[in-house]
């Protein structure tokens, strides 16, 4: 990927459309904030891309809900080095995908880290993805 | 930390307050997730503890924005390894701090590691702090 230069004078700049889903196809973990009853949840979840979606599984509970409600989500990735550091935020909406679309997920081989039962599968498809790298002063 | 056991039949546990507590004292980098004008908000951000308080900085816009709102917020904090995994989430409540409660900050040493301008100090004050650990079964 690109790598635009950071400096003390730019100690951040946005990243490309692309740069971004380079980094969201490289990554596996990342964090939903979604709303439900006016209370906001943000919980970590691994994922799989495909094509421009953000696609994972879960069971029944308020990640499903929320899918059913076709909530407004935000979902983020990022990664923190010693001197640099980069973050992408997805916003869209979450869809809970029917048997047949289901398919899709079989065909990236796609599992949940967590082996509790998360039999229904959930797709993100963005409205909005930005990022962004910048410098850290650490000390 | 006290580490109990998780097995196939028991992959997740809940943590302490008090492990939660020592993992919060102990990472540096969470993402913050609020609500503004029903859209939600996103956004890592480096992070100091003091007492049973999350602190930060923040420039101004969105975030001073929420605190000034006293918006309710989710925190979150995790890591994942290649067989266990944990999560810590915290909810409150943001709030701008004034000068004379910013001299808690500079006690801490505490500062912003992106060398942009970040003058505001804002204190999120937990109403619930939970988490847990749970295994992986990456393959």
């Amino acid at each position: 990927m690109t790598q635009q230069q950071l400096t003390e004078d730019q100690p951040m700049v946005e990243l490309t459309l692309e740069e971004c889903w380079d980094l969201l196809a490289e990554a596996e973990v990342g964090r939903l904030a979604y709303r439900l009853v006016d209370e906001i949840h943000l919980v970590p979840l691994n994922y799989a891309v495909e094509g421009r979606s953000i696609l994972f599984r879960t069971a029944a509970g308020n990640k499903l809900l929320a899918a059913e409600l076709e909530s407004e989500v935000a979902f983020e990735i990022d990664w923190f080095g010693e001197d640099t550091a980069w973050s992408v935020l997805v916003r869209g909406h979450l869809r809970h995908l029917d048997e047949v679309e289901e398919d899709r997920l079989s065909v990236l081989e796609f599992h949940p880290w967590v082996p509790t039962l998360k039999y229904d599968h959930v797709e993100l498809t963005p409205t909005a993805v930005t990022g962004r790298r910048f410098l850290l002063r650490r000390s």
